[in-house]
This record gives structure tokens, sequence and C-alpha cells, in this order.
């Protein structure tokens, strides 16, 4: 009877992990040399992650090209919904898979005109967990949180806070009818990430205006780098 | 180099699996000699699980005796929370893992008095994908969806409702302050699981008279069984 001992897993995870960030060097050599900024946009299934890109694409089509690469188990819904801002999305279906690996990337990048595209953004798979540990060659992992998850996730998902360059929390136009406390909240997010920005948003009534302007920034400062 | 092929990571998560899945079958059996009815609760982050079993213990107390086993990522938080209606809590940390596996399950038994409970609620850590492929020896999965993740969520998770005894779909008192179409997800619902009962749930409010029928089924027919 085949055994698999805790030090045989880590073994298989360690070389998964290292053989995802050699593809993810790629997938980051081919994005930086076509100037395309990339965020991988990391959230818990129903955060708002798709709304906050609608929005987006709304605001932002006569100032930039995005592209959005979006991970789901299943359904092409999330591309349908996008398809509609962009011509430039492809969904990955990922099955069981919970999270996005590089080379999944890779091939998607394979379909992008990435030398016309300013950002890209991909949607991870609904997960605040697996999908931290695996690097797709983007510029910034961003978090996304809402309020209607309740103010303890932050201190639950302490990887994600660690890890990301910029943290979202969504629906605060739905704060008041839910209990969350923002200082209980905020304060988890700094005892496990001293520096990193935390933005208030609601995707849903289009209020994303600091979110925008990090983007703005962003995109901006990879335009004015020099070729090659 | 160490080199992982799609066909070495496969064979590793069977062995997983199956190693899980034998110990899964010793809980079941302890549980099983024991008399206690033991869900699996499985939703995303912020679905409101631990909220379901503060109401649920509160009005069932008198009834029966229930024991609480919660998954999370860090923090001592749910067994805090649920610690003041229930003496049988333990709180199974997890670090990076994404889901409950059954050798936890096993080493948090040991630490119930078994003989005691009638009931046994695993409030597997907040992810609607990685739980659903581990038995951990419950006689069944509960899914928890809410209304403010949007009603996308049955569909693109349709190895959960497929593996589900019940569904329960929580948050239902906030169902006018977002845009949940109910026929949709239901629809959803019965193309991936023709059978599964789904309760309409509002547990902040504790409107949760179906869910509270079933479990009082469940627990009594177990009472009912001979011992041995």
């Amino acid at each position: 009877m085949s055994k698999v001992t805790a030090s045989s897993k880590i073994t298989v995870l360690e070389n998964v992990l290292r053989a995802n960030d050699q593809v993810a060097q790629i997938n980051r050599r081919r994005l930086t040399d076509a100037g395309v900024f990339t965020v991988n946009l990391i959230g818990a299934p129903g955060c708002g992650k798709t709304t906050l890109m609608e929005r987006t694409l709304e605001l932002t089509s006569r100032r930039w090209r995005t592209g959005v690469i979006a991970g789901d188990l299943a359904t092409p819904r999330d591309a349908e919904r996008l398809g509609q801002f962009t011509s430039s999305v492809i969904q990955v279906n990922t099955g069981r898979g919970c999270h996005l690996e590089a080379p999944q990337i890779a091939a998607a990048l394979d379909h992008l005109e990435l030398e016309a595209l300013d950002l890209l953004v991909i949607e991870n798979v609904g997960n605040l967990i697996c999908p931290v540990a695996f690097d797709l060659g983007e510029n910034a992992k961003v978090g996304v949180f809402s309020v209607t998850e309740g103010d303890d996730k932050a201190a639950k998902h302490p990887h994600l806070v660690a890890a990301a360059s910029l943290l979202l929390l969504n629906k605060t136009d739905l704060e008041f009818s839910v209990s969350f406390q923002f200082d209980r909240f905020m304060e988890d997010v700094r005892r496990l990430n001293a520096s990193v920005p935390l933005m208030r948003i609601a995707a849903r009534a289009a209020q994303l205006t600091d979110w925008i302007k990090w983007l703005e920034q962003r995109v901006h400062s990879l335009e004015k780098m020099p070729c090659g």
C-alpha cells in the first residue's frame, strides 16, 4: 500500500512551487518587456472581484487598455460579464483546482496581444488561501476583502495580508447593514503588515477613486520606461 | 533539478486522499459507536458558519449536547465565540492548510467526551473548494452559501453542490440589499444535484427553523439506534 508521509508531501509541494516560480519569472519578463502592469487579484468567493473589474474597465477604457484573465473552477460567466467591456478577456476553468498557476497564465498570455495592453488583471479563483503561495508573474498581489464577510477576515488570513501590495475593503455601501467594526479590522491588518495601503471601496456603486489612482500611477510609470 | 510532472502530482494527491479516507473511516466508526451525528460544514470565508453555530447552540442546548471542531488558518476566535455556548469546542489552526483532514479530526476527537455528545459540527476552513475532497468521517456534508456572495456561486462550485447532503442559503435578511436572483441560483443547484434540500436561513436573525428540524430528525434517529 502506498504511504504518504508529511515529508514526502512537503517535498512535492516545494517542487511544485519551484516549477511554478520558474514559469512565473518567464511570464513576468514577457509582461514587463511588453510594458504591461500586472495585478493578481485575490479574494473570497463573492467578495466582488468581477464587479470591481466591470466598473474599473468602464471607468478607465478611454485612458488605457486592459486585459483580464479570469479564473474559476467552472462556467465562462466572468469572461462573459467582462467581455462587455474589453475584448481582451480569457477565462481559465481550473476544474477542481483551487488557485491559478503560472503555466496556466503562460498559456493565456499566448492568446492576448500583450503589446496592445497597458494593464492586465488576473482575477484569481475565489479563495483567500491557496492563491497566495503561487507567483503568476504579476507586479502586485491585491487582496480583496468585503464588509459582509466580517471584520475578522484579515486576522484569519495572515499570509494574504502579509503578501499583498494593496488591500481593498469592498462593499462599504453595506457597512451599516452588517456588524463590521472597521477599527478592529484595521488593527489586525496593521499587526500583520505595517505598510500595506488599505482602500475602502464600493465596487457596485463605482466608488473606486483611490483604486483607479493607484492603478493609474503604476500604468503610467511603466509607459515611461524605455523599451528593451 | 527536481521536476514535478502532472502525473506525479496526481499520484501524490491520490495517496494523500487514500491515507485520509482510511483515517476518516476510523473517525466515522468512533462517532457512530458513540451515537454522535456529525456534520461537516463547508462554506466560503464570511458566509456565516460561526454565527450559524452560535444561534444553533443557543436554540438547541436544552434538547441535545453539541460539540464543535472549528477550523481556521489562524486565531482562536471561533472557539472563543462558540465557547460561550458549549464547553465541547476545539479549535484546529491549519497554518497554511486550506482544509481540514481526517487525522486532524482524529486528534481533536481525543479531546472530546464523545459519549456525552449527540451532535458534532465540524466547521471547516472557510473555502468552497478544497474541503470537499477530504472525508473527515462525517455523516453529512452541509454546504453554506450566502446571498451577499452573489447568485452564481452554486454554478461556480459544482463539486460542493454535488457532494452536499444539505445546502443552506444564509443572510436572506440582506436579500433586498443585494442583487441576488433566487430563481437563477436554484436553477443551477437543481442542474448539479436534483435532490439536495435547500433551506433559506438568516443566522444573524436566528431564522433557522428548517435547519434545526433537519438536525433534530438526525440526532433523534441516532439516539434510537441500539448500541454496539
